[in-house]
């Protein structure tokens, strides 16, 4: 086993200005006395548990990676950063550890990108003449900057969202739906689509949010309510069909969703149901907005077409599992929900196209609408300038 | 404790054409040499377990509805008629069965017309002179005919709908997608939509039934799919949301679904995360087509909006129930899918609007497009014709 334990959470009873407590810390460095550690909040345990996993080396946040105890692409990210640098402090082998790190989970583009930028640190403050605890450093020094840096851009994704919100809806007491999670539990910061809610709220905006379950994970059931009711917002959950329904009622002014791949034409993947939510968004005229840092846009990818879906076990579909907290169960009982042996089809995520797109909010800026070149300038904005 | 108790299947083990095996009766009178009972499949144990409940008296079939061992607004008809009929046989007061057998579900008004209807049959048997024995005949030949009728209607709609079918779809290879349970286990005969399906698949047209899962209750991934999958039907289980990607892949030819009310303009009201499907159906250029007996269609609703869409607890879409027949877990555990305390939006059904229904399928033919007219026609074929 790897060098992990958890622990209750040590977090603080500081509350808000609007009834909430501030979220968890969702991943730190923390200088224990037995050595440095990465502390997660164990998301597997979530909403019934806040409870932290302590992880002293390097294989035991891979563990954690793993087992989903850490998840979402900008997190993942920081935890790789976050691993090199604690095998680096550790006196273990930082190569070994980034690969393992980077390989954790294969699709995960932002955790072998995390991982290697620390260890890129650490071998140029090598290169450059610096001694081990110099290399230890700046690899702890990578890693925290792009742990800032995502926060940062959590800020200035909220900051564009909110600014949208105001200039597209009438009034200021906002109704907003959101699929999955898209807050704190996927970033360094406070996320995407959830971030522009949360600052909705903050600014005594927001009137309601609406949280789809998001099946068959149930990530918004699961993730996004409780980040909602830890922040004190004005929440409902619904089951995802019933969003129709929402819609019609007219009790919903604006559709938010982050992505998982944004094509260079501003076709979105994101995970399924967004599809469905973008039609019934355009049949109600209601504003369906798309929130995403820069580096979700792939200009390598030309259009929805040539995104390829991947199909995830049947399984999801038809179990559930049982959390492992619930008391006189054991841990890893399955619920089954269809026959055995039933077959499903179960894309983990959907495609909507352009045109029903409002908008993409960037941290560099809004596209709307979501075209070829406006969505070339957001990412020509990011990239740093360089001097030849 | 009612006089009720639970055996496994009788059923023999023939096999249909296509490789499944008939349907389970769903409801059946069987004369005991202890004397007369009404043998129920207990639907709260499906897809895991088919447990016949076998009723000897009409208290016992109270709390069969109660407990929803029997639903479905068709079949809970034809229990309240033999429920009825049960009670006459045993010698019971048949005033007073029939009171709490239509009060055993409030709102479910087949419930208590199929109730009053044997009740009926029962009084005018003594009224014209009849003794005990004649009258509880009278009584239990009712429940039969409507049994019956039930059953010949389902068999009308599944041919109505099959033609319309052919005459829609270009091929003869059908991929229909449906929402919530609509089959043999709501009805005296083969159900609704799923007897569509079903006739189609008898006459080899049948290429893939794409089976909703239907949050919150599930009856699509629990009972649909064991409907199809008792007939050899090939299926696949889908979380709601997915439905989207589906039809944006092409996969699907017609959605099909049944109804829990028809307004006088044909506008729809089903289970919950049907509208999305008829939005989705519409963006896509796919028919949408709806069945229901003509008893569905109530005249005295204009239209849509006044339509009173029922809300139902939180907690069925904040947790899971645990089935009674998985192992090693109490009956009654829940699952907590959402953090405790969370309000949710749970509308029984939604609204679709007559403009978005291609076609509406009775047992007296097919309204395409549905129109007040069109309907009030299908209706009055229904009608037995009085001479005054």
């Amino acid at each position: 086993m790897a060098d992990q334990y958890a622990r209750p959470s040590q977090e603080t009873e500081s509350v808000d200005g609007r009834g909430g407590r501030p979220a968890l810390p969702v991943i730190r460095w923390d200088e224990s006395p037995e050595g440095p550690v990465v502390v997660l909040l164990d998301q597997t345990r979530l909403p019934s548990e806040e409870a932290e996993l302590v992880c002293a080396e390097a294989p035991a946040l891979v563990q954690a990676i793993r087992t989903l105890a850490v998840r979402g692409a900008p997190l993942l990210g920081i935890a790789g950063a976050y691993g090199v640098a604690l095998a680096a402090a550790r006196g273990f082998d930082v190569d070994e550890a980034a690969d393992a790190l980077a390989d954790a989970r294969p699709t995960a583009v932002n955790l072998a990108r995390g991982a290697r930028r620390a260890q890129a640190a650490y071998r140029a403050a090598l290169a450059a003449g610096g001694n081990r605890d110099q290399a230890n450093a700046a690899c702890l020094a990578e890693a925290r900057a792009l742990h800032e840096q995502d926060a940062q851009s959590s800020a200035r994704m909220a900051l564009h969202g909110l600014s949208l919100l105001d200039e597209l809806l009438p009034g200021d007491n906002h109704r907003i739906l959101t699929h999955c999670n898209t807050g704190a539990l996927v970033s360094g910061g406070e996320g995407t689509a959830f971030a522009v809610a949360l600052a909705a709220h903050r600014g005594g905006r927001l009137r309601r949010l609406w949280v789809d379950e998001t099946r068959p994970l149930l990530q918004g059931a699961r993730l996004t309510a409780y980040e909602a009711a830890r922040h004190g917002m004005p929440y409902k959950v619904l089951t995802d069909n019933a969003a129709g329904a929402l819609l019609a009622a007219g009790e919903v002014d604006a559709v938010l969703i982050g992505a998982d791949r944004i094509a260079a034409d501003g076709a979105v993947a994101n995970k399924v149901g967004s599809y469905p939510l973008a039609v019934l968004a355009r049949y109600h005229h209601v504003p369906f907005i798309v929130v995403a840092p820069v580096t979700t846009v792939d200009l390598d990818t030309p259009d929805g077409a040539a995104i390829v879906v991947e199909q995830r076990a049947a399984r999801e579909v038809t179990e559930i599992a049982v959390p492992r907290t619930l008391a006189g169960v054991e841990a890893g009982t399955v619920v089954p929900l269809a026959p055995v042996g039933s077959e499903a089809y179960n894309p983990a995520f959907d495609v909507t196209p352009p045109e029903l797109v409002t908008a993409i909010v960037t941290e560099e800026g809004v596209a709307s609408p979501p075209t070829v070149q406006s969505l070339a300038e957001l990412c020509a904005k990011a990239q740093p300038v360089t001097l030849t």
